[in-house]
């Protein structure tokens, strides 16, 4: 299973800070949707990495409409991974899997309210990575039952990460279950030791 | 009926030249999702309210998650109207709401993609504006049947905005269904008179 850190609420000079003490122990950078709103895409995703190069970057765009123009703007600004809304019309994420595609890059389609019977269809995107996500308006409760029910739906060969709540605690689970990125927010980023804290879940998620 | 235009996927300098142009024509300035996701927040919604500071402008931030926060950025940005999106959970567009309140300013819910029990929930947010919205992704087929549609799903006592492919001929019909704003974007904005494009689709609005 791999981590990957959300970072969202903070300055972009916060983000880096975060990342830098975060360290290796994160897979995957998640710029959140708040950084890009505030921020601006170019310095937002282009910004973080051009500062951290060789770190696989997630830009939570969180497409809903415009799939090709929002992709295609977030994959100039280097981002590895881009995200379009499970609940946007079929054609727009037909649109974001496309530009994908022709950037070569990924694509993460965000299960965020999705009804079932769309998550049943989503499965034949066979090369996106879906997002299990809980809304963090509903803080944490009910993490489990949302991986278990939507991982059902999907394809059993589908790649998926969790979000929303994810606790050092849920990490056991999550492995359990076959998810294969644990998402991470403000356990790491708004603990007071953040490489511990960062540590502690790559201990839990990589071992 | 209100005539409100989008402003998308254009520079910062050029959606003011296009605000420039529409002049008075306009009733509620649109800044779009694509300049508040390339540019942030800030230097999209603020800069161009303090621009144009006794306009009536919408921000399409189109809230997923973090409904106060994001809400609560958009309306110190001087936004007058922020935008959620219907597919949000309930959680999130109850905050987006509080917020709208809290700071004394209009709200609106997309309901791009959403549901039709949703919507029928959706109705007793009985202070919000409707956006009956067909995505731009389907190029404009099938905005009157989605306007009928929705419209018997919220309460007749709903406002509501009409989005996605609104053409010089299609305003009879949308006045007629009781639609109390038109949302029109690159019929205005792309027009090689933007002036007189403008001032056609004021005609045909405030008539």
């Amino acid at each position: 299973m791999l981590l990957q850190m959300a970072i969202d609420r903070v300055s972009l000079e916060e983000a880096e800070r975060i990342i830098r003490e975060a360290g290796d122990s994160v897979d995957i950078i998640e710029v959140g949707t708040s950084l890009i709103k505030e921020f601006g895409i170019t310095r937002s995703i282009e910004g973080l990495k051009s500062r951290f190069p060789g770190r696989r970057l997630l830009a939570d765009i969180k497409v809903m409409d415009e799939g090709a123009y929002e992709f295609g703007k977030t994959y100039e600004a280097d981002a590895d991974i881009a995200t379009v809304m499970g609940v946007a019309a079929m054609a727009t994420i037909e649109a974001c899997r496309d530009t994908a595609r022709c950037f070569g890059m990924e694509y993460m389609i965000d299960l965020l309210e999705t009804p079932d019977e769309k998550i049943r269809a989503l499965a034949a995107f066979g090369d996106a990575i879906f997002c299990l996500h809980l809304p963090s308006d509903l803080a944490g409760e009910g993490l489990r039952e949302l991986v278990i029910r939507e991982k059902i739906l999907l394809n059993r060969s589908s790649r998926t990460a969790a979000a929303g709540g994810v606790t050092l605690e849920s990490i056991p689970f999550l492995k359990q279950a076959g998810v294969d990125i644990a998402v991470v927010g403000s356990a790491i980023t708004k603990n007071e030791n953040i490489g511990r804290a960062a540590a502690a879940f790559a201990d839990a998620v990589h071992e």
